[in-house]
This record gives C-alpha cells, structure tokens and sequence, in this order.
C-alpha cells in the first residue's frame, strides 16, 4: 500500500518515466552485484539531479520504505544489494558533469561518472586522478566513494578518500548539505567527508563529489623479479621500501596465479617460481633511472632468480600484462570467484602467507593469492563452483578462517572492498562491542527510520557468512 | 558537592598525588592557551595511563562534570580552554611512548610526545613524519590529532589527519576503543581515526596514535622570489603548480611582513616589494636540480624582481630566515597577535588578497599577511594592543569580514587552527542549519551528558566573537 502511494508521488517527482522502472526483466538487473544473493527490488529510479534524490528521500523516510543507492554494481561485498526490498537509486546515469579546474588541482564531478573517465579528463590537463581500482573502467565514482575503493597506485597515493575534499550530499532524511569544499586544508568541525567515503552508502547519498587532482609524473619504469621462495619475495619487498623508494605500484602473484595465467595465455611466465614481484616506479626520469638500478640491485641481493627491466612502455605493457590476467585466468579454472582483500601490515606478509597455506590445506579449496603487497593489501582469492554445496561450506569456513588470521595478525577485514552484507557478521569480532556499537550510534543519530541502505555494515542477530546466491 | 567527593575518588583513581593539582596557582597555569579568555578549572589531572583517562571519564560522567583534554595549551582558537569550570586532563606529561617501526613504516606515540621528537626519531631511521606545524618544537602530538595541524609541508604532504592510521581512544562515556590499525588500506566499517582527528577532544580522549612515515628525500632545494606586484607573485604560484611541480613548502610574505622582519632584524630583504614566496623543493637530486631551474624560469616570466637559488642547506636556511623571523617580528611592533587561517581556494588567493586590503583600510587595522600560500593556506595576522577596547572592537569586526570573504570565496573558516571557542560564532555560516546539526547529532550520540570539552565547536545561543581575556 505504501509502496503504490509512494509510486504515486515518485512519478511526481520524476517526470520523465524512463527513469521509474517498475517492470520485472529491469528489477531482476538489479537484484544482484559482483557479490553474492539475489534480492528483488520493488521499484527502480534514476535520479538525475539533486533535487530529486532529495524529494525521494523524504518520501521515502514518510513512508518507511528502504532505499538502496546504486552506482554501476561491481561491489564485492553487497554494498548495493536490496536486501530488504525497496527502491533502488540508480545513479549511473547521472553522469552530466566532469569539470576539470587546472587552477585549483581538482575534479567536480556528477556521481555516475566512470572513475577512468577521470583520469583520462585529468591527464589531458597534465594531472592525473591517481585512485585506480581494478574496476575502474567500469565503476562508477559514486560507487568508489561509498566504498572509499583503493587500488595499486595506492602504496604510494592512497585510497579514493585521500583525494575527496568536498562533497554534496543528501542525508537520509533528505536534506541537501555540503562538506568540506575546495580547499586541501580544511579543519571547520568534524570531517563529514571522510565519514562519507567509505560508509557504503548508510549515512547519504553523494550527488556531487570535489576530488583533488596530482601532477602527472613525468616517466614510469618497470621491473619484474622472479623468487623461487616466496619468503624471498617478502624481502625484497620489505628492502625496496626500507632504501627510500616508493613505487607507484608494488604486485605480487604465487605459484597458482603464475600456473593460472601460463594455463590461460602462454607469455613465458616460469611456472616453477614461488612468487613473482611487479613493481613501478613514477616521477622524473633522472630519479627513476637511478631507483629501478636499485631496486634491481635489491631483488638481486635477495637472491631473485631473475629480475627484468622493461626497457620501454611496450615491454613495460608485457610484463603487466601477467598481473592483469589472473582475474580471467582463475575463473577460467571454476567460475565462483570468492575475492577477499583481508589486509595485514606490511611486516606480517610472510606470517600471513604461512597461514594461507595451511588453509588451503585444512578446508581443501583452491586458493590463489596475488595483490597490492606494498601495502600489506593481499587478494586472496578462492575459486570454487557454487553449484557445490558441500565445497561452498568448505569456502565459506576457509574465509572466516582468513579473516581470522588477519585481525589475528593486526589487520582488518577489508582493505578495500567494503563489509557490505558479507562481512557484517565479522565486524565485532574487529572493533569490539563498544567500538561497533559508537559506529551504530552515528547511523541511528542520522538515520532514525534505517531508511539508507539498511542491512549493509551492521549485522542482524544471527547474521552468519552465506556465498550462495539463495 | 560533586566536586568533592569526585576529587575523593580521583585520588583513588590516581595514587600519585603530585599528578592531581589544586592550588589556585597550578590551576591558573591552566587556565589560558595561545588564544584569548581565561578560565579558571577546578581540578587538574596528569593521567599516565589509558585505564587512569577511562576511570576519570567515568566518573566525570556519574558527577556530570566537565572535562578538557590538553596538550601543551598551543592552542589559537581556544581548543583546550576550561570554559564551563571542572576538570583538565593535562596529557601533555604521558609522553612515554615512542616506538619506529621501519617495517611497517609507522610511528606509535603516545599522546604527551612532542610532535618535532617523532620527526626527530623518523629522521634517525630513515624516514619523515611530515606535518610540521610552526608550533611543533613544543606542542604535542595530543593536541596536533585533536585539532588536525597542518603546516608548511601540508602542500606535497597533506595535514596530521593523513598520516592517522590508527588510534586507541577513550570515549565520552569512558570506554576504550581501538580505531584503525597498522594497515594504510582499511575499510572496516565507518572511519572514526579520520572523525577522531580535528574533533578537538570533543567526540574522544586519544591515548595512543599510530602514525604512517615517508620515506626521507634524499635531498632538498631552496629558492627565493621577488615581486614588485603581489599578483605576479600569485601568477607564479599557479604556474609552478601547474607545471607538474609539487614543491614540499611554497610560502609567501607580503610587504608588511618584510617590512617586520627587517626591522627586526636587518636581512637585506627588499623593503620596497610588495610580496616574496620561498619555495622548497624535495625529492632525488637530479630532479630537483631540474626543478629548480624550471621554477626559476617561471619566477622570470612571471616578472619576478629577482630570484635566488640557495646553493646550499646553510644559503637555504639563510632565506628561510625571514619566513620564520615574521612572528616575532610583529609581535613587537604591539603585543597582540590575531592570527588567523581563512583558507580559499588557490585560485581565489588574488581576489583574498583584495579582500584583505579593503578589510585592513575600511576598519584601520594593523594587518600582516604571510603563509602557505600553495595551498591557499594564508595566515593574515591582525597586531594591536588588547589593552586597547576601542581598537579591540575594530578587530573584532575585521576578523568576522576576513571570515565572510573567506566564506563567499568557497574556502573554509579554518585551514588548520580549528573552531575552539573562537569561531564557534560563524559555524552556521559555512556550514548552513542542517550541516551543523549532522555534527551535533554526532556529539550529542557520542557524548549525551555533553561532558567532554563542552563549549567547543558548537555555539551557545548568541555567542559572538571575544577577542579579550575577560
């Protein structure tokens, strides 16, 4: 009943009925993410201006119905999935600005906006966006916002929230405010931008987003090293950045990564290796020529099996490529893809190694394990068929396993993905009943009604791991 | 009442009576910062540990009494101020704590550790802590997280808050909890580090702080700029900037703050120009050594009167000689300093500059304008003599136009001082209605007996600017 009132005045709201979605095929798009579960939504908008998410919020919070936003659904842990039916926003089609100002150093932009588009916009201005999640020809800026996405550049650059200074946002209630602006310095009480990114979406809806901008570098350089041991690897890793450099981006890939990309595409990758290392370096030729010579000269010491140095941006291209494939490649292999990104620090990644392995072993999964080493942020990924039930349990005790190991070992459970639904339920056994209950506190203060993207971050009593799509 | 028998049991609490004062004379110590009013505590604690700060909450708590962290009192804007009577928490004797690690590239301090001693002890293995506030030398790390501190290096380096990677806190209900961790990529939940820091001890006691280090530039550069016109100054500023150069420190001075420097002491600056900027370069020497070049180059072409490369560390620490001679400098021209940090966008530093003018002949005032420039980061300093009500009411109402320009040229009240007692007045204007009431919202559902550092951040019905101690 409320649903059909409030359909009522959403077409009052929003004029151009393309934009409501209320047929079946549209709602099922919508009923999933890169994650897993399916959950229908009674309706879907697409809201192309401020004013208008506004309006639906407040409808919204008079008729207690849920609203899930949305940006182009490549989450990882279920950040926009329906769980609790609703209206889902769908901002991906809210794309109409992308201002780059050269005299401020920063980006304005709408929240449908492609990430890469904004690095392709700042480069032709000579700067560059630097935050670059794997996703980011696909992903929406909205939806790295929500999720504070990082990526490999983020050893040296840092995550998407380092780069968001200002915000416009609609509130669950529905008011329109603003947060910080265009200046990098800004201290005028608390910081409700940084409180936004990453908060996956439960504390507003960002409908324009100010996002500082970096000078290109100048040159890149690229270098792969070869381990026969992986403990070998860790060193290396550790020395590099120990002598004063910092790369723009510091890979790894195991032995099941190597075999999975050799498997699916032959590029000479020795598939005896343990680990094999990429690394880049960015900024001014002279500084760069002399830093790939030492961290050759490292690799070397820390007795690499082979260290190759590209000698022009086609090489460098090659060997990048291996990274780039093992996505498609352990796919290939089963098609349920369980990406976790369990990050440890920096000193803990031989520690955490160990204790992959023995999961591996103890729940018998295929476990593949490659990601942003230099900053202790690990991929670990499973693959399995989610048309096995009995292996799926086996995976599901395997992940709550990693998660375990890595708070265990004074890291987090997601460096970059979000808790979505599917890590809720490990989210005390973090931050402890005090420090999860003052994050609740936030949420109720702003969102009486749990009218936002309600289900997400905070689990329900009971709530357990579930990688099925049931 | 309360008071006494809360006093009783802080002697329990604390069973070193040389860390409980309450001699009028101890107490007085305490009641001033850097900024303006004086407000008498009743009570002072030097608590040395993080069950003695929760124990404390606690009881403040059951006895509804107010209580003010504080670090070495550096504060300009009022922060640690005991404005409502009750209790100082003096942190600023806990500074037992201050472990490198160079593996995990971090810093753990406590929270009475002077802010120059963890560069100091970064330095020694290799690394930075790069927030250099002008204070650092003796303010302490407490007070930098509560208030966000910037400083020069804030333009390549970014503020306090990007460098906050984890921290323990103890709540306004007197919990403890751990936020963060040792992980540069965490996305667990929402960000309450980053909420933490520039919440000036309102939202939280930090008890221990762990801090992300940079790799030590192997080397640095110095050069000086003369400009006949201070908008030629600007326009090379942005031309640098958008040349692809970051430098670590871009500072200006206008003609008043030659003029001081060099009555103070004789440097041989140029007291006819209208402006100078002091830009520093870090990073590999073969790049810089371009750099620098490339920087002069632009000084030329943007009409500069005269520039000067430092060919050493000592002809470098001779030009920045009158960048740091500009306090004390005006301060003995009259003995009191109001300084202040509007922050606009860069590009709107000409139209400030304006502004300021208009701001210093329509209310005659005795206005000084330096700063960081690059980021938009100036400090326009108003001497006079707070014995002076006449002039005093003047200023007040100078320092509230230099607020709305700032405002109206979308930059913030406050670029790194923080709002404290003083700016408390103008937050709705930044802000707006509902802005600041997400930020109360906060408070109030963190703190609901309003007992820690009260009277901060958020105005009382009618409160205006005070710029006397009275």
């Amino acid at each position: 009943m409320a649903l059909i009132e409030y359909l009522n005045s959403v077409q009052k709201i929003i004029s151009d009925s393309k934009r409501v979605l209320t047929e079946k095929v549209d709602l099922y798009s919508y009923s999933f993410d890169a994650s897993f579960g399916k959950y229908l939504p009674d309706l879907v908008v697409q809201p192309k201006s401020v004013q208008e998410v506004a309006e639906l919020m407040k409808l919204a919070n008079r008729y207690e119905i849920p609203i899930y936003p949305r940006g182009q659904g490549t989450s990882l842990s279920g950040g926009p999935l329906p769980v609790k039916g609703g209206i889902v926003l769908d901002l991906s089609q809210w794309d109409t600005k992308l201002d780059i100002d050269a005299e401020d150093m920063v980006a304005v932009v709408s929240p449908g906006v492609l990430t890469a588009d904004i690095n392709h916009a700042a480069m032709e201005k000579g700067f560059i966006y630097p935050p670059d999640p794997s996703s980011s020809n696909v992903s929406t800026i909205g939806g790295n916002l929500a999720e504070n996405s990082g990526g490999p550049r983020g050893l040296k650059y840092g995550v998407t929230k380092d780069y968001v200074i200002g915000l416009e946002v609609v509130t669950p209630e529905g008011e329109i405010i603003r947060t910080g602006g265009r200046t990098v310095k800004n201290v005028t009480g608390y910081d409700l931008t940084k409180l936004m990114v990453g908060s996956e979406g439960t504390l507003g809806i960002i409908t324009e987003a100010i996002l500082r901008l970096y000078p290109k570098p100048q040159a890149t350089r690229t270098l792969m090293a070869i381990f026969d041991d992986i403990v070998d690897s860790g060193k290396a890793i550790t020395s590099i950045l120990g002598s004063g450099i910092l790369p723009s981006k510091l890979e790894m890939m195991d032995n099941a990564s190597i075999r999975a990309v050799e498997a699916y595409e032959p590029l000479g990758l020795p598939v005896e290796a343990e680990a094999l290392i990429l690394i880049e370096l960015d900024g001014h030729p002279a500084a760069i020529d002399d830093e790939i010579t030492q961290v050759h000269d490292v690799c070397t010491a820390a007795d690499a099996k082979e260290v190759k140095v590209a000698q022009d941006d086609k090489e460098a291209s090659g060997l990048w490529k291996a990274r780039k494939l093992v996505s498609p490649a352990i796919v290939r292999e089963k098609p349920t893809k369980i990406s976790e990104d369990a990050t440890v620090p920096r000193s803990k990644i031989p520690e955490m190694f160990q204790r992959l392995k023995e999961i591996k072993e103890r729940y018998e999964i295929d476990l593949v394990v490659f990601g942003h080493a230099g900053d202790g942020n690990l991929h670990p990924n499973i693959i399995a068929d989610k048309r096995n039930q009995e292996e799926m349990r086996r995976v599901e005790q395997a992940v709550e396993e990693i998660f375990k190991a890595a708070i265990e070992l004074g890291g987090t459970l997601s460096g970059e993905h979000g808790i979505g639904t599917l890590k809720a339920p490990f989210m005390e056994m973090e931050l402890g009943e005090v420090g999860l209950d003052m994050m609740k506190r936030i949420k109720q203060s702003w969102d009486p009604k749990n009218i936002l993207n309600p289900g997400k971050i905070f689990a329900e009593p009971g709530q357990k791991l579930v990688l099925t799509d049931d």
